[in-house]
């Protein structure tokens, strides 16, 4: 079904071209076609099965599989259209968009067809709110790396997964929808052309980090970056919050915990790469400000976008940004990595551990929003961070294997396990694309795109024995 | 009393260079001196405190200070002597010994006076035995990193910790005298000078790694690789093992789940860059094998002898030898790092997190070495964990921030956190040393030596308000 209705959306940039009257517009045609046939084929085939809900094995397969697959038909248009992309680029490509990655092989952006920009951009937007419904209703249902703490009242879904997806999907979208034309609005205002206005709406709200220039932000220089910005932050707070601000209430977003860990990280790290630039490197202080607010907040969000390449302001803000990329936004909001409620869960399970060495016979237990944490969270929560590292460590030494250098190697790997964009280095900073790697690394990067998207442990579980014994 | 102690031993190599005839024993005599004065007056003062056991608080304050107290006397031979140290260089070269780093900011090691160089040694292997008393006794009493579960019957403290920490020292220091002799003999018999044999038995068995050349290990191809290699592994396992094997049990040291799971992780390692170098990099098969096992062994045992430039290995090398040194030995001997018996509780709480995930109302419990693994040991490893990495990524943001690029940068961090010695880079690689980076970086680096050594949290409790509220 959902591989019907990608192909049903291909008639957006298909229309597009249509416009231009460039002729690229049958690629789309050509593409919807093929995509809608298949997804439909098989939704008809399957439509005599009984439906009886989802199981929890069938529930794991089912979110791996659609960021998997939808990204075979994804890459038709790019493999068949002006970039005459190969198997692994094109597939590489759908998937950095659709897990809002932001990685790019495509580099020549300015001359490409409009339609395949819209439709890089589209996929990147599809991604964004896919994830969001997966992270509110799917992943606290699996238990998968503490997320099950976000397992509310209001949305708890008692086994009837489907139904309440939908159902979240729905408000959610409003909110995306709406957060993404007022960011169109904003670029508008601040003289973006409409078509690139239109294509960094998506891509901003989403956190992919895809431009419709090989300079990325680069070419908007000055106010634009300001807005980005703002909607970057905005796209890294938990979506729920919206929906009940909407509702009436401003009050949860504010008092979230993860919002304001979230913007008291965005603050530490802004400031201190400001007053870098400032004083250290002599730069004019509002560029300082500038650059440091967008970039922060695009590596931060995992978005990805670049203004200047930043691996010439020194090494502290290599490291800075290296690390910054571990950290992510909130969850319940596009972005990827470790994410905040994580660091915050741990650091009070730390804190809890430092009070039972002064106090050995006490009795203390780590808070979360006010309340304790149950111990089946906080070792879900470790061992995502666990398995997060070993596979960083594991994809470094494999990219190395094919010949990456070790700053391509370890910054490749976090790069696609957080879904941020670009890496560090040469060829894949935020300067380089990577179109240039052997195609084995590439292979190995969607490995990681797909394995961080889906918060490491829901990918894991297939590998485990148990899983298909049942 | 240790100070004192401290003093006592500088007649050593004292004796040293007066057997030399080089004039250099002066400078030993002046250090033994005042180290042994200083020490012993503000014993004397001390002495009429009525000795009521410590505190834990006393306890953390202890071992923190005798890794940083006893290097500022046991540098004092660097700076008078023949090295003319600075004083931050002559306190890191001190530190690096006495928490068994071995990282080096001097060169012309050849020519330095034996004194010095025997001093260097015997540095080393004090604080290898240090930290194995430190390991057994005051750790998992004071409930650190998971170390409580190495809180045996046998090794109960019951609270007298002093008198228990000098009856294990006793039998400890037997087994690693014992082992260091083994060592002595093995590589006098492969044809090591007299000199050599002594000083590298010593930071063998410490897991040191300071060498008499400035090549390391490059200046004793062949057999000596081997031998140093093997005494390198002895010196990873638990010793308390080997205390079990002289007392006429063999069983525990073959059976101990972290001895199985380290001998594992080499064999692996070792296999992997063989194969790699023989295949891809088309080495002799014996050079191949030998360069692997030494070093391999080297860095995951936090050694740091080199006996090549493995990072003109190719960028596999790099990549692996970095994560190789997160790794570690096992809990109870000279290794640092993040150790194998934490990945090992790790991975088990993750297999049965998978459990839970397919069996959502079954109990599950961790196990180690076939016992139930208490919730308390589990938060501890995790906290260490979780700290270890965040205060590999902050020192690494505040050693880019005094200049260094970014691969010294974070593996600069890892090498002193993880007690290892050489770092990558052209700089601290392999074939490089630490004389030339920046008086800050040096003092960055040697609080990480300290806080790795004392598996983090014994450094970090200090930190805490509650502690000083006590």
């Amino acid at each position: 079904m959902l591989v019907a209705v990608l192909g049903a959306t291909m008639v957006v940039p298909m229309f597009m071209d249509v416009y231009d009257g460039n002729g690229h517009w049958q690629v789309f045609a050509l593409s919807a076609l093929l995509t809608c046939s298949t997804g439909g084929s098989i939704a008809l085939a399957c439509a005599n099965a009984t439906s009886r809900g989802l199981t929890i094995q069938q529930t794991f397969l089912l979110t791996t599989a659609v960021w998997a697959v939808l990204p075979v038909f994804a890459a038709l248009p790019l493999m068949f259209g002006a970039t005459q992309s190969t198997v692994v680029d094109g597939f590489f490509e759908a998937l950095s968009a659709l897990t809002t990655t932001g990685a790019t092989v495509l580099s020549g952006l300015d001359d490409l067809p409009r339609g395949l920009l819209l439709w890089r951009s589209m996929l990147q937007w599809f991604g964004g709110v896919g994830i969001i419904v997966v992270g509110m209703v799917f992943l606290p249902e699996l238990r998968v790396g503490g997320m099950q703490i976000f397992r509310t009242e209001a949305f708890d879904t008692r086994g009837k997964i489907l139904p309440k997806a939908a159902e979240i999907a729905k408000s959610i979208a409003n909110i995306y929808v709406g957060l993404t034309l007022m960011c169109l609005v904003a670029f508008l205002a601040v003289g973006m052309p409409v078509f690139d206005a239109i294509n960094h709406a998506l891509t901003t709200l989403s956190t992919g980090g895809f431009s419709t220039h090989d300079a990325s932000f680069g070419a908007f220089s000055g106010t634009p970056e300001y807005v980005a910005s703002l909607f970057m932050i905005l796209a890294s707070l938990p979506f729920v919050r919206f929906v009940q601000m909407v509702a009436g209430s401003s009050r949860p977003l504010f008092h979230d915990q993860q919002v304001r860990g979230f913007m008291k990280v965005t603050i530490v790290l802004i400031v201190a790469l400001t007053l870098h630039r400032f004083f250290v490197a002599g730069e004019h202080f509002e560029v300082s400000l500038r650059e440091a607010v967008f970039n922060v907040t695009s590596i931060l969000s995992g978005t990805g976008f670049a203004s200047a390449d930043y691996q010439l302001w020194g090494s502290f803000s290599v490291t800075l940004f290296f690390f910054m990329g571990l950290i992510g936004g909130c969850a319940g909001s596009t972005c990827c990595s470790v994410k905040i409620f994580r660091f915050q869960l741990l650091f009070a399970s730390i804190k809890t551990q430092i009070r039972k060495i002064h106090y050995p016979h006490g009795v203390f237990t780590p808070q979360y929003e006010g309340r304790p944490v149950p111990e089946e969270v906080m070792s879900s929560v470790m061992a995502f961070f666990v398995m997060f590292l070993v596979i960083l460590g594991v994809l470094s030494g494999l990219l190395g294997l094919t010949g990456l250098d070790f700053v391509t190697s370890v910054s490749g790997a976090a790069t696609a396990l957080a879904n941020i964009g670009p890496g560090l280095g040469d060829e894949i900073g935020p300067a380089g694309n990577f179109a240039n790697i052997n195609d084995t690394a590439k292979w190995l990067l969607m490995a990681g795109m797909l394995i961080g998207r889906l918060e490491v442990m829901t990918v894991l579980v297939l590998f485990s024995i148990n899983f298909w014994r049942g």
